[in-house]
């Protein structure tokens, strides 16, 4: 079991109003010194394969079909490797 | 000039609808190896501190008083150094 973890952000030209409005809230909080906030998203995908290869594989296809809008975004994989028990499904 | 790159995610314990629907479309394009999906956030935020502490103090106050919700999130902070020409600022 492999998990990987994906970094998915917006391509430095586009617009982030996310993140401007991040931006100004934090300066109306008092920090100044932050400069400037770019927003993404990320997803940790468990990945049962016999290979990091193999796994990097699948979370790129996963990448490129589903999870990054390749016009407007960029992403990055990390792979590690991961016990086979589940993360918590979520009980609350 | 610092860059802090912010990990948001959910508390295990917390149940993840988005994660689910995402795990569910992969399996549905054929990728049955992918066996748990979880969403976050990323957040990169351009601080200007005089140290890596100081830039680190203030990624974190901003991930305790605005970006990360206490009750069900978790946030991880990366601080490295960073040049003044600031990240593409959206021309698109």
């Amino acid at each position: 079991m492999y998990k990987a973890t994906i970094s998915i952000t917006l391509r430095p030209s586009i617009l982030d109003p996310e993140g401007k409005t991040i931006q100004h809230a934090l300066t109306n909080l008092g920090y100044d010194a932050v400069d400037q906030v770019r927003m993404g998203k990320q997803a940790e995908v468990w990945i049962d394969a016999a290979s990091e290869a193999e796994a990097r594989e699948v979370a790129t296809e996963a990448c490129e079909k589903l999870l990054a809008n390749p016009v407007t975004e960029n992403f990055e994989i990390q792979i590690e490797s991961a016990s086979r028990e589940a993360v918590g499904e979520g009980t609350a």
